[in-house]
């Protein structure tokens, strides 16, 4: 089990006023909460910079679901990952197009070889990968 | 009904060979369609710079759902948003660690509010805005 | 002016030694002056989100100086923009290639306008926006 | 010596006069341009992420010229450094706030500890990296 310590940060008044005015705006109910969402945000950058991390990562894809072959094709090289891919939500989003979220877990680097298949397979508007992680190692 | 046009790019040999070299890399079948990616990138940029377009988001969040008053909270906090969050899919990471991804649509100001009230709230561990589009506009 | 005050963080101490950790790589001297950066970068982020606020940035292109024209395309664009552009550093990197730097202090509307132009200029390789600070505002 | 080769790109028509829409705001003269520099910014990402490519990098920072010692510890790093640093530009902001621009040459993940050190250094207040090239590599 971890524990909770505590430590002083010295800062200009003016400073912290103004990181104030922001957290709040942004719902932060303490400036503790705020500042260890700020450390917890390096430290998953850090993860994803080792190729070997396992780490966890959302793909969003936007396609037409007219686009001959493109489903098949999606279907296709998600069952060739389903390893890595823990889950799928898909939205209807108009007549034409579906947004679909991926979760996938594994090395940083194979999340990355997905996300750059899918987002790079023809029929697909738009794609972005989503950097997070497993949670483990952040308190 | 819109239609397909083709133009023409000129491009030195050398930068070409290291773009194709690339897009292969990442499994695109054609340079059209890599290109087309780029745009549709830079377009839906864009409409993200303006507060008021319509768009579509995913927010990922990870959390320890341990944390007393998480849940209610963050079930609270979306039904607020209800118009606006489309659906929302969870996965359970591990014993305490879960991941969240609401897919919400709405005015870009208004995702990115819902965006930092969740990342805002104490438990959430990590979380991430990830700005997609409605596919409408993108041919 | 502005006076020096503390307050405290509470944190896990799984996550403050992997903080460490990292800003020890990073060559931080204290916690302090590490989450300090952090906040005022979070502070310039938000500078730059309003079009109209006094700010400063740094545009870097790299391009090839026997490109027809472009240097006096170049200095052209540079003159009529004489009172956001304070100074600007030029390096030979090779016999071809050239590096600029232009300071510019302005509204962030204008510098981003300036940097486009500049940027989108033919034989500029490469050009980016780094967007910092007067430093005013950020004690 | 390279040549200017030609390749076709088959585009909805609603997508390019959108991009057309775009890159005539960004200033940009031809479609071809703008598709060149959204390749090379692309290239020279992906030589980024490898951490032995000889690259260049513009370092820019703010700081109070006033905090004790600040300028003797950056500029006894920058000699440190001498081999990868090109050139520098200062520029006074104010009665109080410098800004200076290193030009950095070497392999990425030098310049990337480089650019950390002058960052972490305490009394700057602002600094970033900006990723450039050295331009060979593009034609």
């Amino acid at each position: 089990m971890s524990e909770l310590i505590r430590f002083g940060v010295s800062i200009d008044s003016q400073l912290i006023q103004k990181f104030d005015a922001l957290i709040n705006r942004k719902g932060y109910s303490t400036r503790s909460e705020a500042i260890r969402d700020m450390i917890r945000d390096t430290l998953v950058e850090q993860e994803w910079e080792s190729a070997e991390h396992e780490t966890v990562g959302t793909i969003t894809i936007v396609y037409n679901h007219h686009t001959r072959e493109l489903e098949h094709a999606l279907t296709d090289m998600q069952h060739k990952s389903f390893h890595q891919i823990i889950s799928t939500l898909h939205v209807h989003l108009d007549a034409h197009n579906c947004l679909e979220v991926l979760v996938v877990k594994g090395k940083s680097q194979d999340i990355k070889k997905i996300a750059d298949r899918l987002i790079g397979t023809k029929g697909v508007k738009h794609g972005k990968l989503t950097m997070t992680t497993t949670g483990k190692e952040l308190a």
